[in-house]
């Protein structure tokens, strides 16, 4: 390991380099003007694995964005590891909020910034090198396969078929994924569990045209005034989901379950100052951790309606449109929640207005075991580098697809994420410790000499 | 008046070419951008007046947009009418929703089609013409000033001041005003009730930037979300408007009144197949006519937070933001109004997020007496052109100024509009009919003439 040690500290600008080249790419899967930017950034990718020590890579088309495979086969009887990621990233908005150009990425106070720096370049890339270090010092103790998508951010819609599509190819013995976030530098962790979600957008339809205000103020049913109605009729005041048979399937914790989980390390003060909040919210009866690990949520993502311009116009809107996700836990099931969600939203509608409910994207929620070896291999490795044992950790976020490499591939999947949540992922200006993604390098080669032992 | 008569018809389509110049300048007074099209606009209407027999026109500077002011005195002694209109227009937004060009006026289908073709632009060239007709043939009755504003639609925050400084100027014995509209062609009206208004904006900011719904969905308070819930509050499940104070100094109909009021032409079902609507909603022991004419109203006239892009974005927006107006009827005052929105939205929100509470502009509500000698001459007049005595008309609309000039200047006004509801005025595909315009042309002259007698 010390050989791969060195090689590391040797390269560590050039490593550096490569990434920013990776940013600038501005791979935003969920705008379509930017689909040539996919193609050119999984050429990138395909292209540095090879140049890594990949036998072969290869950018596989798909239904929508196009996959990179690459592998390193040592020997065949030998383990194989799959590291899963993805190249694709979100978009900017809002972009006056970024105080550096999102996709031309800069170091300052020992952190890189720019859009993908952690979520989910900046992780994949630590991959890239740990496998370069290990392959230029030959010591790549078992197979390696990269499949890296480009559609992560739009809920990975191609990647359940180009699973079930390539399953031979995608043989391995633990897929390795890093697009999560660890409780800090100080308290290293891994994720044992993530969210499912549901992702709608629902449009109301008032009037066949925007009408005058005054005119017809008070007369006719607004759709925005209607929107906020249904959309505050979701939640009750206790925090509550209102939509029938929504907690039908919902995994309560036992009390010492519930004991065990709050045992992460927590301040509420901290929690608030750093959001300058003055006041958290959600399901009356549990703890912040609860709320985000293993309770569900309903959030308007987005919002929009009538005349949202400078100065005044009064115009009742002809419509408005909200962007609304349910994150789900075991054993919440995407699919039916949608279905849920539109019937009842549906039936709460006025007869006033019209509305169109369209489910835009869902995932199952994920529960990792912490007693298959992959995951004790994570647990050592990253005692060695971080000094510490790491804790089980149920994180908020989903990554659909994670489910569906369980029931598709039959391969669990180790969620050694190194992102932190100062990291502003999904939000302007994120950014990446120089020493989460150099500590990543280091702690991979770890992982894979006590995984193939 | 014969000659009158003949010099319109000999004329009309120079008239028509006239106005498309007029609709061609995108005189938009909400959009900061177009400043100088403001400036042109009034340029080109004073120059117009001239033309079309003033003695003296001027463009007069304002702390905003500037007032064109013309005149005509044909003899100190004998009456005066003010003809006021605005030359500004509405944003146009949403843009993709116009068949035609906003500002590249068309004619079709007998209806001119472009921003402002009725307001006010098509309505104030109606004077303009109908003046030019009388001077023109030596048949002007009385004397005649135009004052021509470009702030109309952003509530005329400077022709108040524009008004004190300029009494002497001004005087006149009645205020002429087209803004507003008739019952239908075949029912003609003349508005005597104006709604005032009070238009606020809300901010409500929650975390200090936008964060990941998956790592925090749940645990903190959503501004978008809580936004929806604030707005819903406003209004209870009776139509009743929930701010302590507001309905106070409503002045409530006595039995007759609402009798009365009821007798004006109103047909349900076109009423809702026009719109499109299922159903109409408002405050409940009100008609629809009560509801537009005689009782406040609250309407979210913009909101946004959020993603509102192609696709998905999982993030709880940082702040989420509403324009909120509120018709006002006899005897609320809007600055009163504005005040107890503010002090009722801050008292519902939440700790867990902050609000910022704007007025963005408002106006008082107007009674025109029906007895008063510039109502009977209107009600002739236009019993001569349509054959049909008018029916006085409440409208649900506002000009905020309407009150302002009787308590500045001392001057009643007389709402004599010839648009109709289907002239889709602050909405995508604007127009105004031919016959609208031509039948306003004719009726303005006998005005003059039954209001100099």
């Amino acid at each position: 390991m010390d050989q791969v040690k060195q090689y590391i500290e040797a390269n560590k600008e050039r490593f550096l380099d490569e990434l920013f080249e990776l940013l600038r790419i501005p791979s935003i899967s969920a705008q379509s003007e930017h689909k040539p930017d996919m193609q050119r950034c999984a050429e990138w990718l395909a292209a540095a694995l090879v140049k890594a020590g990949a036998d072969r890579a290869e950018v596989m088309p798909t239904e929508g964005n196009p996959v990179v495979y690459a592998e390193k086969i040592i020997d065949p009887k030998a383990k194989t590891v799959l590291v899963y990621g993805h190249y694709d990233v979100m978009p900017v908005d809002p972009r006056e909020e970024w105080r550096t150009e999102p996709f031309e990425p800069v170091v300052k106070d020992g952190r890189i910034w720019g859009r993908g720096a952690d979520d989910d370049k900046g992780q994949l890339y630590m991959h890239a090198k740990a496998f370069e270090a290990m392959c230029a010092t030959d010591s790549l103790p078992c197979n390696v396969k990269f499949m890296l998508e480009g559609e992560e951010e739009i809920g990975s819609p191609s990647l359940y078929g180009f699973c079930a599509k390539n399953k031979k190819l995608l043989k391995a013995d633990i897929i390795l994924v890093s697009d999560t976030s660890m409780i800090s530098m100080q308290q290293p962790s891994i994720t044992c569990g993530l969210r499912g979600l549901a992702y709608m957008e629902v449009e109301v339809t008032g009037p066949n045209k925007d009408l005058h205000s005054g005119l017809f103020g008070g007369a006719v049913a607004n759709p925005a005034n209607v929107l906020a109605r249904l959309v505050n009729q979701l939640v009750d005041e206790t925090g509550r989901i209102t939509i029938p048979g929504f907690y039908d399937k919902v995994r309560e914790l036992t009390p010492a379950e519930r004991k065990a989980f709050n045992k992460a390390p927590f301040c509420m003060r901290k929690y608030k100052q750093a959001l300058e909040i003055g006041a958290v919210e959600g399901e009356e009866g549990y703890t912040t951790l609860e709320r985000t690990g293993v309770r569900p949520s309903l959030d308007v993502n987005g919002i929009w309606g009538g005349y949202i311009g400078e100065g005044t116009k009064t115009v009742i809107p002809s419509k408005a449109t909200a962007k609304i996700s349910m994150r789900l836990v075991p054993n919440q099931n995407h699919k039916e929640i949608a279905k849920l969600f539109e019937k009842h939203f549906k039936a709460i509608a006025p007869k006033s207005v019209k509305v169109v409910v369209k489910s835009l994207h869902g995932g199952q929620p994920y529960v990792a075991p912490t007693d298959m070896p992959a995951y004790k291999a994570a647990e050592k490795a990253i005692k060695e580098t971080f000094g510490k044992k790491p804790l089980p950790f149920y994180s908020g976020g989903s990554i659909p697809i994670i489910s569906g490499f369980e029931s598709i591939l039959g391969i669990k999947s180790l969620l050694i994420g190194f992102g932190l949540s100062e990291d502003a992922i999904h939000s302007p200006n994120e950014s990446y410790g120089l020493n989460q993604f150099y500590k990543g390098i280091d702690t991979i080669p770890y992982f894979y000499k006590y995984f193939a032992e």
